[in-house]
């Protein structure tokens, strides 16, 4: 039993999602651990991570119009607005996806779904550096 | 230390929700492991879990209320509705409600509070089979 | 390769969230642990854990005015409502935070990021006493 942690950086070009599956599923497969979890963790809270379907990208195209819907920008009720409009509902956004993901593992592989993805999602208008932190255990 | 890991399958009855901690408390207290977590995943996009109060079901047919009203069927503003009015719907509520969950347990039992159990929701309008990983680390 | 864990209680004031970060910290301080993941579990289902900006108070007095609307309190459709207006909605926001949070550790010290906290958040109208399971894994 053991923990591995690696640190890996993105550069997001703005709110949206991209795909990270296969930058985790490569530390996973170079793992020495034969079974355990896959922990990726965001350190910033104006950005997410959420595991949704990885065949139609309309699925991701509707999720954000659902979270504008839900966390709207600008909206005349929010105090936080030092950064802009898109500052307080990219933190809203944030508690609604979460900021970690944690995925079992076996044999060098993540066990997702055939329609899983794991995807960062930014919450900011603007492209951000985002950092984030894998940690295996098993 | 070490990790044990249990494939689980449920067959859902349509949209709702199912307590499964009895199914996963079996597993644990067959473990070999003193003290940890256990993890449940599950391998969709379309369902999801969700640790909520069960003592009166109520409180989950409320929640599939809100569910409906934060994440409508049929909405006109989505795109991907490749399967019917629930397609879509069903991804979204799966983003908010996560598709894993991660319980402490100790000497063979899950630490939840007196009033906590463990939900497998289905989001899709028809019943599924849906595939759990469990995996317990300590 | 080991498991620690610690169980902390916090009283709350009613609706609204508190940080807790340095009693998480300090407990991970005092580890023997090298590396590892930090598990954080509330065992109710009427207040809830979630990471967000530490810097301005405001972005959680914005949370709350959301989460009032995404689960507002005495909503007609409830059916659930036996501890009065803010019974189910508490359930709700629930759903919403989550239960549980997991954070990546190394060296005695949270892998945070410089803007992240992490905050019970009593979802009651009145105080209650909140017990806290903390699972160090690593």
């Amino acid at each position: 039993m053991a923990t591995e942690q690696h640190h890996l950086t993105f550069t997001t070009r703005g709110r949206g999602s991209s795909e990270i599956t296969d930058d985790i599923a490569a530390l996973v497969g170079q793992s020495t651990l034969s079974a355990g979890l896959a922990h990726v963790f965001v350190k910033h809270s104006s950005c997410g991570l959420a595991i949704t379907e990885n065949a139609d990208p309309t699925v991701r195209q509707d999720l954000e119009t659902l979270l504008r819907r839900w966390a709207p920008d600008g909206d005349p009720a929010y105090r936080h607005d030092l950064e802009g409009d898109d500052d307080m509902a990219a933190h809203a956004r944030s508690l609604l996806t979460g900021c970690s993901l944690s995925i079992p593992f076996a044999d060098g592989k993540l066990l997702l779904g055939t329609w899983q993805g794991i995807y960062l999602f930014e919450h900011r208008s603007h492209g951000h550096r985002r950092e984030i932190v894998l940690t295996l255990l098993g």
